[in-house]
């Protein structure tokens, strides 16, 4: 763990500010020497704070990044739309990469990218952070080792606390592709080898927490979906934008030897009794409560993947097939009708 | 609670016996006069069993329970083809009846009966009996008064320990009618009025667990659904017809205030804390363990219904809406596609 | 199970009546062919319940009991201060006896109980029904198995929902006879003899609920005990008569291999997410729906040890330790001070 | 929350240790300008170690801190028996303090490091962790602001996975001042100013666990203690060196409106249904993994009572105390008696 590899991150937005203050804190091997965000001219409490953690560098022009040698990877937090762009030119670089999910809504500008990472063989992880969350992670590990045997059924529920602005559902790419983006993944994670890849999805959905996600936002809010997997095992998702108690997250693989079942995480283990009722404390509000962890997790995996020449385990395939189910689900919501992954490939 | 009622019993396998036992033990107003099992002298050790619990009547002609004028009730529990020609004639002896699920596997079999019901005025309640289920009971119970507000997501999973004999699914109607049945009317049970009724059903399955049950029972054994309400809701269903760790039953509604989900019942609440792990005990085998107490309940809602002159909550039509929905789905696994309620009914 | 055995009862009071009705409803080898109760022509409500369960001989003279040769054996279930009067005559009729605890606050009368029980070779079971309970049996399983080694620590949280009122503390003998009395005897009941009896008790308590408790009734409402027993383990007891969400009902074992944890029961499976708090129902609210189970089976093992010529596994010896227990808890509550068990028998 | 505070780090030891890192990553507010390590010299792995976190000055001379005007604070985590003296030096020097528990095993030391402290009008915060434990800190939350009324039980388990080596024991000042020094001030941090103080102390052990702790170690392994205060509230605690399952660290408090109580923590949510029972991960093993974020907490405390000169939580006297109530107990487990708190003090 003592190696230091100079890293460059692209976008520091939200999620480029988690990646850069995780690794400050988590992840010494890394060493943040570039920050290239377009907006830092126009952001300066954005910029102050990134001279308060002692970025060197610190840059609206993302080629200064890609032109210093001493920078061995890149991290790619920029809006999605530029993601494969980053990609392709780290690749070109020869930086190694991190990019954030998904790589892209148009399926050829996702392959164009991967082409050139192969081409350029640098390692390309996708940050699809909820496979190293603790919970899930546990469950697969029950998969992997053969403790519940062949999975047969998949759940997966995800919903957020609150829907985000409409604004912000407008550019989302919908629904599928904002928020059951994760599921798809995580559809895929669970399954593995054992289940094979994912053959068939029949997806629907509706507007039912806010009439103005329909009019306004031209998407639904609530979605229940049925996933076929290779081998004839079924996966059932269910999304909601508003959950009013938290984020609900959770996962559940029955096989044929056994079910492993995550739960929501808690945050304490303090039961009250009163005279009415027993009362547990809400579940954990939202993403940075709830997979914290898990985005330490996965930026320790990619920094050992570059250490030890490692290829990552969330691969850009990974991040292909997120967004090719994604398009199934999204045919199969306008024609009602289960959609082959093959028609979309 | 204090008049006696004079009941028949049509049937006594494994459920009619199941019920016998039960209403001498736990429903005192109603006294079991006669109970008509039309195998009942090539099964003597039945018969002596019955004996021993001093049942007045034993014959194997139901006519003498429709023929006794002391009897007011009858309990239908033969086999599933004979359901509707027991209401019919119950009914046009004037006796009040409960009848066990399905009415009958053929939609104008079951017309029949519900019109004999309403011509003779009777009586008619069908034995579903998670809807008596303490668990299943408490979420309809804030569903009904508001508290988790309109549902929008309604999860039902329901699981069996082991699959019956081949022998017995050859002749059980299918998955979706032998299995499945008891969720399609939770389905409607849960949702109520606040979701309006089933319009849609996508169901999709397979033959996972044993591949006999394909080849020789001609049936899946696994089976994953989505339904669709008439308020948006939707609802999702998976069941297996072997969960090796137990009798599997959950069910979760998810609404615009709040979320209530029952998990499984525990033997006991006993924790074991181990050097590897911690340890409960398994869920309840099967339902004579799990729902024991529904059966009594919904007894003990018949007897006052009877007594009370009230319209049983679990009617004749929720019998057939049950069988209707069961069609959908089988129509719909064929086709591999979502079928409206509308094009059965 | 077949063979039916005549019993009388002595005593139809709260559970008097209690074990009449579990009799009839679930113990179909014992036929109650007397009740006699020294109150009955005052309580004609009383009587005409008995006349209704078909009770043959309904009487105000308990000899009737003893005279009656088709009488097999007893049940105890009148005050506590007739118990070990009772005792002597029906073991002096060469009736075996289920009595309720305790035997009597008296040490000399509870051992000549016992020396006429022995002279007369009739069995004697006494009423301890929590030994009975579910969750408690399964922790002692697990002692007695191994699982969890030799015991060190062994925890009994018992605490009622609401005191009694002051008249019914007045002569109830004391807290410590009145309701720890049940923990006396679980506390030797969970040891066994992986740690050997109790040799050594600390008592300590206080009025905290109610002070009319102390003024009027004389006695104490709340206490925390430790015990000691022969292999060095120690005893945490304490006790509350008000516990505002309910009976609460917990044991704990800790030993060399692991710990076996008993929480409530809980009356349904269901978790409500609101956006305050997670809420679940509150416990059982007292012994009747706690501890229904482990009246049946208490009396099962009598009706079984009678017809196999078993000894009771609780016995008079049992009936009287923790009767002695009792008293050196409240020699040490006086004396706040340690008590040895031998400076009391 | 930007001011930076120097900071002088007195042993480096395992907790000092743990704390230099625990800064570094999360309390950015302070700077650690000094670490004194009287063996540093000896111990190069450590002064390598330390360099590479890129402390400024590294010794072996505390002096050095004291002297070093640009210090405002100090962290003394040097062996119990220097921690009076240091207080009293740091204080001279007026440093405020952070210092770990215990004060000291003598209660004259004690007082005079108080009266140092009082006179230098500096801060001296005691390092009681586990007041800062989210379950725990919860339960006092429900206390504290009346949801569960006043407090009349309040219950502390404590158990560590393994005993240390019998070195180890030799020194430690015996289980009441090494182990259950935390349950003291957890007893008194529960009941706060709802119970008032502890007034007495009864406390018995054994050695249970290993005989080498008696023969060799001097020491007991397991306790059970009860403790009553000011209000007439009791406490019970019970300590084992050896919990097989891992770290058992609960609490639970009962009161007159309700009960709050504190479960294990748990490494993941996920449960595992196998055949033969269902399974769930073990609890954390260990003070690091429970009580990580407790350490990070009372850091934060420390910060800001300097930063908006406030007094700590967690004061001298509470260093004080816990070691007064455990000279009680001591006394107590001697003469196998109750021992009043003001015998002590």
């Amino acid at each position: 763990m003592n190696e230091t590899i100079n890293l460059g991150v692209i976008g520091a937005g939200r999620i480029g500010l988690l990646h850069i203050e995780n690794i400050l804190h988590n992840i010494p091997g890394f060493k943040i020497k570039a920050v290239a965000e377009i907006m830092i001219d126009k952001n300066l409490e954005l910029k102050k704070k990134l001279e308060r953690l002692r970025i060197p560098v610190i840059t609206n022009d993302y080629k200064k990044i890609l032109e210093d040698k001493e920078i061995k990877a890149v991290l790619i937090c920029s809006s999605t739309d530029t993601h494969a762009k980053f990609i392709i030119e780290s690749a070109n670089y020869g930086k190694d990469i991190f990019c954030e999910k998904p790589i892209h809504y148009d399926l050829d500008e996702i392959r164009k990218a991967l082409d050139a990472v192969k081409k350029s063989n640098v390692k390309l992880q996708i940050g699809f952070n909820r496979r190293y969350d603790h919970n899930f992670r546990r469950v697969r590990q029950f998969i992997e080792d053969g403790t519940i045997g062949v999975p047969h059924i998949i759940k997966i529920t995800s919903r957020d606390p609150a829907p985000p602005p409409i604004e912000y559902i407008r550019v989302s790419g919908g629904l599928f592709n904002d928020m059951t983006i994760h599921d798809w993944d995580m559809a895929r994670y669970l399954g593995g080898k054992q289940t094979g890849d994912i053959v068939e999805v029949y997806a629907t959905g509706g507007v039912l927490v806010d009439p103005k996600i329909g009019t306004e936002g031209g998407d639904i809010d609530t979605c229940a979906v049925i996933l076929k997997y290779e081998n004839g095992a079924m996966g059932l998702i269910d999304n909601s934008r508003q959950a009013v108690y938290g984020y609900d997250q959770r996962v559940e693989v029955f096989g044929s030897k056994g079910m492993a079942k995550a739960e929501n995480d808690t945050p304490n283990r303090v039961e009250l009794y009163v005279k009415d009722f027993t009362r547990l404390d809400k579940i954990p509000f939202f993403f940075l409560e709830r997979y914290m962890q898990s985005y330490t997790d996965e930026m320790k995996e990619f920094y050992n993947c570059l250490i030890e020449n490692k290829e990552p385990s969330c691969t850009g395939y990974d991040g292909l097939m997120a967004t090719v189910v994604a398009k199934a689900a999204l045919k199969s919501l306008k024609e009602n009708s289960p959609v082959k992954i093959k028609e979309i490939i």
